[in-house]
């Protein structure tokens, strides 16, 4: 997606949370011209992500990056994630950043592959999908770890959909009132999407002319209930079926095998397993 | 710490990142004059962090907050966090954004506090500590969480204390050399910590001055050793023992009946527990 | 949309561009306290806009603000658009950011309105949609206010739909590839929009799967035939059809004749009739 | 003037606009390393401006430019701006903010020539000034984009003149004495301009010291007038005369045949032609 | 000049730097809600500045200010400067930045007040101008406080006027061309001003149109050959003369005596005396 | 501590501060392509600061740095500095950023090396020390030259040690209760001092547990009453003694010869000599 020079923003402004008046220790340690190599190596298994996006970065830094493994990559303990050279003080005031980036968005990504292989054995049709549930801060990496995880990206912001809501339809009054309002006011390009929560809700909102149908916090059995209501209409082929709510990598085949299109989850952005990894510098 | 109006940058550059061109759908949906009654309420227990951080930032969209849980309070499922009143517009468009806050940091001080709780039982003079280890961009509310749950915030970045890791003392040659280094170039404010890997290496660290000896992926065994050899030296009083490295809820106790001082764990910033929570509107 | 305080970064930004050490003639010859009534007044016929978001900002300068006239609300020479009191420089200080922002958005919304009125009395099925021919920094605003003007947003940005034009064709070897790329890549939640330049292009597109279809610089004529080929394989309904390229008040009615959904133009943002306005202090 | 280092800023922050998430289709649709070449093609005649300052930017992109032509040439329709070589991510994600700036900025440019070339055929000692009527954010480009026309740049902002317009006048009580208390107070590196609605004030102006008299939304008539009054008080040498307000291409001339120094006018800058660009892939 | 909203965001930043995860110490002792008086007292004489701007800017911080003493107030060792009342987590947060900006600033302004008042009484006509030689990051509260003094402002910034230094003749190749060029090719609202090393160079300056004319390094004496040879050659009153470099207070008056009429010094800015200021709570 | 690349925001900002329209002179008289060489030249002896950290970013707008002096080199008058070579646009437009920020850190390592120097003669064992005393904005630079001037940083900011006030004496009520209170509360990173204004205070402090004790305005008489008082209750070696307040370099020398172990003065970095330095360019 965007290129690193427009996360170089984002990516200073960490490295002054976590060095505000540089990294300490090394500065008192080192000469600034003392060179050194060093490597990031994996310490757990995982899938590699957004490693072009973070490394790039880098050579701002006068550090140069070399046999650098792909976002994608399946990574074992022990494997070599990259090799820097440069200034001591840049390799080691960068480490915890480079670190903790590059273990949580991977993290994001082998989660996501965890559901999406989880359900591809009992449906090839559902597909995994992010939610909003993300720590403020740095989403654009996080949904693109989540599609290197086989993951769809799902809405990146308020401003790209529209996701009526329970809150919406409280306020409007019903869920019909709701869809036409939107398809009355909103861009012919955006689609919309309503949160329900059963079955006769969802068919409310297709008849009502929404793309897509959340159903929220319901049971497996709902979700099939909603599908067959939808096919006895004739409208399941016009309308997009997702389902969230308490999904967990446990119960996440009940609700795959109940037909809906899309499962979302925030388990692969909120809480996510972590990759862990180290930097090593090399005499 | 700082108060919300520092945070007030960064909250908005949060909330552009979820609504760079608004909340689409409340916009198309509503009137600008609306206004709403709302509450936050939990969907999970936990001990709430930050809140007044985040809720003081909500007068700045004309949302005013009342009933508000304190910071450190422990949280029920069903429990009323706040209440909100104000435009349905600004209510809507700061939700998601407040609600991923709170839950990431009250996740975090109940994690920590679920640590401490779990030591204290064996060893009530061991403290909990947070790392480095932190997604970027909130390590303030992070650390801060950590202390609600009732941690030890430890060092906030790379510029409040020298702390020599395996990298440094590979590259400067020895540990006494590099403690020796730090010690004469180091401001007399700041403690000089060092990290070894077992318990011949502390008692060197602790020989030449070191102020706290971080031992880095040992067992609890070597803990001890390292514990007996500092006794052993007279160095147990003058020097402060912390354990990291591979620590869980499971094996903490362990690492606490060997008698060190700290425990740091990334446990309680990467991978805290979530606690939930939901936005209701009212009608 | 995004409520005034988000806009106050920009607002601040905008500010110090006018004046990077202050009103410099408005210091030299008042006093800090010396306070001031003022009004905006409409020297033109117009459509106001923004105006909320614009002056809702001026409380932060001690400006209070009476009397304002809606968004939305039709302008004649000599209206007054609202009252303010506040010391005078502030309001000398804000005086031509608040006006150059009122008049080229209001500009926007008024000439969106006369494309609307244009269409609406040839073919009340056609919507008029803004592009993304913009001047950078403020298109939040110039999207709302084409908005108020009756128009339709579209795209806000590159991130929220997909949209397919003749360099990706180029780049991918045909308009159905690129279709079928897109749709298996796509998240499920944003639109596939194709460019084409002809009828057959269209249908092309539409076969492969496209939701929208942009009809690029082409005749009326080309309209028709798309429309009527869409029409006769049964793919009218399900495809929306946007025609863009050299609208023109003038020609815009030819085009909405031709029955497309959407008729795009860059007329609206890039050289909209400003609607002038001027700030009287009053004794 | 500043070089484009110092506009990254305003580029980035620009493209964030532009793509919050990135250029969503060509993400999808492409691999990271596949390079094109393109072409930025004329669609209209006019003068370019600011090719230098926003074309240097590209290279933090990876995006070389090559055969680029220079501001101040004339383009005609089908003219190749300039060749870019790059990732098409990077080449389709720049695309839309670079054309909006060359368009709008070559469209000052071309405008402003516009004006300088009517008042050239009948009093060459006219000079054409842009005002600040101008949309926020870019004023420093815009101020360029003048110059390039063969424009006078005016103040750049509040802070570089004295401008006493009839707001000051109504508030302190009369020309005179504005004029004597800026003179009194004003540091001697700038000069005093007074905004006069006649003759008379003219001459009042410049008997208490402007250094400037802007005559504003008067007659070609009353122009005349005013620089026989100064004449006649041996003062025409003395003032610079400046004229504003109404002024088109239609009447400019009326107004240069009066004899003013300066003319300055917001249509160059509020609603300039626009100079058609795009920018086209080669496979 | 701009008021304190527009200095909020240099404040915070400048806050963040003193305190970029909280004031640690206070943070530790004392409770969220524990409010305090305050009282800021001098601890040495000088002329109060920017005051207003400063103290402002506390009531996003809930800090209550009252009893303050004006910008332009001499203090007294021993004066009380503000009373505060607020959160003491507040109040000891700001305090070092309010007290560095006020120290420093009033200190600007009184070593101004010093030098207007050493010329003042060898020759009334002589003004005390700032120059550009300020510590980056508060040119504008710099040289407010310059102004609070007696002193002249100068220019602003590189953008607000003319001025030819020995680097750019260099280049050019001589001052009349210089001039000559800067004449025909700067706006007619900027003046234009010249470095010159002696008076023969004046004399060119002078000749060659230029509205300033710098003496930078010279004697006493040549100031006065200076004056001398422009009254020879009846350009004295259309000439402003300035002064500058290696200015000092004992050495002011001489030059003052010369006959100029600026003397401008870095002495003000770069190295002004300090006015010693602290706060204090009370119980 | 940080390299360049981080500076490079703050450089930026300082940048526009001084040409926020750009070095107007030099964009009238200069064509884009004109290049030319110039140097730093020292005008005063000092000893040189920072000079890598800004230097460095000039190569961000074309400027070549050649034969630069070191940090920490003494520079005699007429030394050459460094050598550059640029377009003469951005050469004379950095020009006074550069040489104000050189002139400044200079000034404080070349008097904090006086100081060091002073006190070296009559107690090797001191050191010198800064306080958080600095001119807002560029602290991490001011920190960086005291440190290259032989001066101990001490603190960064508010977040990096625990130091108990006077104001927090008072509100907590005794020394004791409030170091009590520290030690219970604070990190184990870090250090406790305490701010005293007698022997017995000092005492107190020591008896409590602090780390460090500091004699705020005492005579050096006090200061060896306080050791003493230390070595008699065997408690100096424990505990670290500060002077400050009042400190200058007619004074110091008594106070180094009373036996604190640090000595802190704000005379390093409020007011420090100013390293007078000029660019000249050649032809």
């Amino acid at each position: 997606m965007i290129t690193s020079i427009v996360l170089l923003d984002d990516f200073l402004r960490w490295l002054r949370e976590d060095a505000p008046f540089g990294d300490y220790t090394t500065d008192i340690l080192f000469e600034d011209d003392f060179e050194t190599n060093a490597y990031i190596v994996a310490k757990s298994r995982g899938l590699l992500a957004c490693v072009e996006d973070i490394l790039n970065i880098l050579t701002n830094f006068n550090i140069e990056v070399k046999d650098s493994k792909k976002s994608g990559e399946l990574l074992n303990n022990g494997d070599i994630v990259a090799r820097l050279r440069g200034p001591v003080k840049s390799v080691l005031m960068v480490e915890r950043t480079v670190l903790n980036l590059l273990m949580y968005l991977s993290g994001v990504a082998t989660t996501t592959r965890m559901f999406v292989e989880a359900v591809r054995k009992v449906n090839p049709n559902v597909k995994i999908a992010a939610t909003r549930k993300i720590i403020p801060g740095l989403r654009y990496l996080v949904k693109k770890a989540v599609k290197i995880g086989g993951g769809d990206t799902h809405r990146f912001s308020l401003s790209d959909a529209v996701l009526i809501k329970d809150n919406h339809v409280r306020l409007v009054g019903s869920i019909r009132k709701a869809v036409e309002l939107a398809r009355r006011r909103a861009s012919f390009i955006h689609k919309i999407e309503v949160e329900v929560s059963c079955a006769e809700e969802a068919l409310e909102a297709a008849l009502a002319g929404a793309d897509v149908i959340m159903l929220d916090n319901v049971t497996p059995r709902e979700v099939e209930r909603c599908v067959d209501l939808l096919v006895e209409h004739n409208l399941r082929s016009r309308v997009i079926v997702e389902v969230s709510g308490g999904i967990t990598l446990e119960n996440v085949t009940d609700y795959a095998k109940a037909g809906p299109d899309i499962i979302s989850t925030s388990q692969i952005t909120m809480r996510p397993y972590i990759v862990d990894m180290s930097l090593e510098v090399e005499k």
